[in-house]
């Protein structure tokens, strides 16, 4: 490749009610870089760029783009250049065009989901020793994305051997097939994760906290104020990945996780960890199912040309949820 | 009252392979103070008393006694003549008939629930700072038993006017009637709660932890060596209680919780706090459901005098279970 | 004894720069109940009474009184008869004299420290699950007192025999006297604790924690907000109490503890457990030493008649810091 | 550059007693992958390479060296060619001459600290989800070393410049000169960092933790096994950093950092952040000053050719200790 993307960057969230969207992340713990009558741009606590999760006031609630980072602005010609010579069409929004973004190049990728390719934000006061602002689940920074697609395979190959990627961890469901796969840049277990089912959609993107009682915390302080019903799933400890994890549903809908204990994953003789769809202890280590709703909802994507949603395809592999036998 | 009750202090479990629940107890980390081949006294890392937790093996479970902690000798001879003035018979069990205890008195209480009152146990060394030896959970002490029996109102009624306990918390279902209540004497929110269902029964046995941290580390290793299946529920917060909970399930099914998070509830002008039963943040403060297992499935109890299992009384409340509209 | 003491209940500080104090111990987490421009009134976090903590405005830092609930009004009567057959002097306070408490006696106990008893306070919202108010460590409740006075084992007899407390633990120096011991009403480790040393003088007041996160989250954000010379010593555990403790100097100087980690100490056959002065893990369990502040600075307390400051006697044991060979 | 370092990989420790290395080591947490009378080789619980830590006996306590995974064999040499033209000696030690390990490069760097460079090791069972085996204070993996040396600037240029490190934080004393610098290959904080001071030594090597919880239970578990003495500081904070800190003696004196607070520092436009020597809170965010020993102890280190001590050279720099105002 001659390109180097560096780690997951932002999410571009549509909602439909911002005042709504701006008290659930607050209290989440984000911090807000900055904000008009329509738009909010939320970071982490660690985050020294301008922001990590960008929520624009639409009627409808979509996924604009998923954006990585890459080195320079040289990587964002090089990929242009890959994706022109998929067939994809490729999109540029010139510096200036959105708030404290530099150049970015947008793209459909080999499942649909809208990608954005950005080598400069402008920085800002990293506030990570200022814990008197610590709220919530004191969150950190965006860590990856999880998104629903119809073949996993494809998009597995794809990401491996065309954008650079490596794999942590994969599930095999039937016919020893990739069922969901865990795919990095930064040497974590992900920057984006690829999940069967009908897509495609973005399932959830998760943040990163500091430790577990953080989770803990920000379990009490929702429910505190009023957020239980969004606690969808968790706490738990996912067998894969290792995650003590947390699924919250924002006022629109769309999943955030949050998300601590993961590994390093720098070195190239690191064997993928294989787990079997069915092997109770991998989607929850302590041995819990998640709900239906998990398997089932998740958020619309965005055509980057036409901004409409994309259509929605079947999954390849029949099995959409795993079968336990507790 | 003529006599002094101080606190839960053991619970006698029939356990039909006393290995499998060895394995089972030392890695939740309970300290096996002696052992045979009938039995196991096993207690927690802050107990300078013998045991809280006595195993006998048996052809089936059941739960023979729990029992509670008083001041004095004096104080079981009043007890005696109390229950007797009632109209229950008593039972004594001399020193020296029971490992490590003095003389014991059973009754069956107003539910039918099988009752020890002793004054002394043997002391033996507390463990406290021996972190060394701290495993799994790293269960520190007995806290509390939870019953079902049918007719809570009456069992309220009876030990808060006959025996002395004081309210903390409540739940009313139909009516504005006691559907479930939190009685103490040691000045925490319990040493005995009673809730509505299929009785008598003993629904579980309450252990403290020393933070919230010790109960997802339980998780984790009780997961690691293979007891993921015996986690029925949690971790979460009660809101009830404010606890952080986590129910597992013995091998002969009898229910254990982990328990973090109380509260001091000494003081006289202390107002019980009541609850509707179909507040969902009652059960659960972050707003999980429980599993119908938790609503229906408890330990049958004995009988004093025949040792044979009590027959079963319907509810006198209707509702076994909260409904949610989450 | 004809009288009951419930626990350690509140303490009176005076303080020199009410916005200053105010500023401090709202970022440690407490709860402001009630200010005025001569009073604050704070409480921790599970606290349904009006206070635990009263600051006043006064030309001179010293300490008014510390005070312990009692069961009822009658209680307060016969204290006064006790005190007065001990040829104590004793004073009365008219419920409505101070704000939101019933009816106070106060007196110098046999070290000369000023003594309140109180059966009734005003009864506020508890704050317990509001989480949406915790701040920085969190403070839940009020736990004990801690006071340096010349002669322990007189400070020590008077409180066991003429009081009804009872003893957790103690330090032995020379020739086997006590050093130091710890007696409680409540039953945890203490609601009083006398230490060797010039007096009579307030060491500091122990608030309880609701778990060891709190504390290192407090020294964070405490630091952030730019109180890191405040901390004086920990965090630590003590060997003795097995507390995770932090000390804090308030603006004035008065010393604060953030504690948690304790153990039920409700049984009659409890063992009070002895420790060498000079053994390195008693007072630091992990090994450091404790600033000599710590062994040297207490704030001065006040004659409940006069409200002037007590004279300070000489400790009657002559070693007044322990000695390490680590 | 024309070489790849991924991380910091392992060190060799030249120690006098096995078995009271190995009881100390095993107490914090590590796994003893393989042993016999002359080694022992550690590792942390997430670590998926044979070894992070070597222990040789050996006559004298001493550093034999510090390694870094590179990412081929290639990378060795172009390693090698980069020393020699720079008038370095390099060694080589063949694959099968060292236990577990490919071919390895050593050499004296240009502060004389014993550098070996490797990209193979052999790969063991990594015992992330294996809970049952987490003792101590859970040690995960090696994280980095920290080094004393006459002239960090020339160390900073060398390793930035020549080895293609980044700096994410450096503290500056008299004239603005660098006093310390942390220097990173993987994306966290450091896999380096160079210290001020008579040199060249190791002042420590970092292990990662999960969580600050596990530092506290690694406190309490030393302690009871008798290994208080051996912790000279912490716990507490970093400014500098942002690490949750405990430094521990081992039997022979070699300094281990317990480490856990880290951040991401993946991207390019992230800006070093510059401490003041004098700064209280950069060594201890919450305001603690460090034993002398700390910034007067290190361990000695060998040449890689004769494998005697190096001698040592006075710091360029005057001052050794920060200064405090508290």
């Amino acid at each position: 490749m001659n390109f180097d993307i560096i780690r997951s960057g932002r999410a571009i969230l549509h909602v439909t009610d911002l005042k709504k969207s701006k008290a659930f992340y607050e209290a989440l713990g984000f911090i807000e870089s900055e904000a008009d009558d329509e738009n909010i741009f939320f970071r982490g606590l660690e985050e020294h760029n301008h922001h990590s999760l960008w929520l624009r006031k639409k009627p409808e609630a979509a996924v604009e783009a998923i954006s990585y980072k890459v080195t320079s602005e040289k990587d964002l010609d090089e990929l242009e250049k890959f994706f022109l010579s998929q067939g994809n069409d490729a999109k540029w929004l010139e510096k200036g065009t959105q708030r404290a973004l530099g150049r970015a190049l947008r793209v459909q990728d080999i499942s649909g989901l809208p990608l954005e390719f950005y080598a400069e934000m402008e920085t800002v006061d990293r506030l990570l020793q200022r814990y008197d602002l610590y709220k919530g689940a004191k969150v950190q920074r965006i860590d990856h994305f999880n998104c629903m697609v119809p073949n996993v395979e494809q998009a597995y190959d794809f990401y491996i051997n065309q954008l650079g990627f490596m794999c942590s961890e994969y599930t095999v469901g039937e016919e020893d097939k990739i069922w969901a796969a865990w795919l990095h840049r930064k040497p974590s277990v992900h920057d984006v994760a690829f999940m069967n089912g009908q897509g495609p959609r973005l399932h959830h993107i998760g943040f990163w906290l500091k430790d577990p009682m953080s989770l803990i915390d920000g379990c009490d302080v929702l429910a505190a104020m009023g957020y239980g019903p969004n606690i969808e799933r968790g706490p738990g400890r996912h067998g894969l990945s290792n995650a003590f994890f947390l699924y919250l549903r924002d006022p629109d809908g769309h999943r955030i996780e949050l998300y601590n204990g993961d590994y390093l994953t720098s070195d190239p003789d690191f064997k993928p960890i294989k787990w079997d769809l069915d092997d109770p202890m991998r989607q929850t280590f302590w041995g819990h199912e998640a709900p239906d709703s998990w398997f089932e909802e998740a958020s619309r994507v965005l055509d980057v040309q036409t901004e409409r949603k994309l259509p929605l395809h079947e999954p390849k592999l029949k099995k959409r949820k795993p079968q336990f036998v507790l």
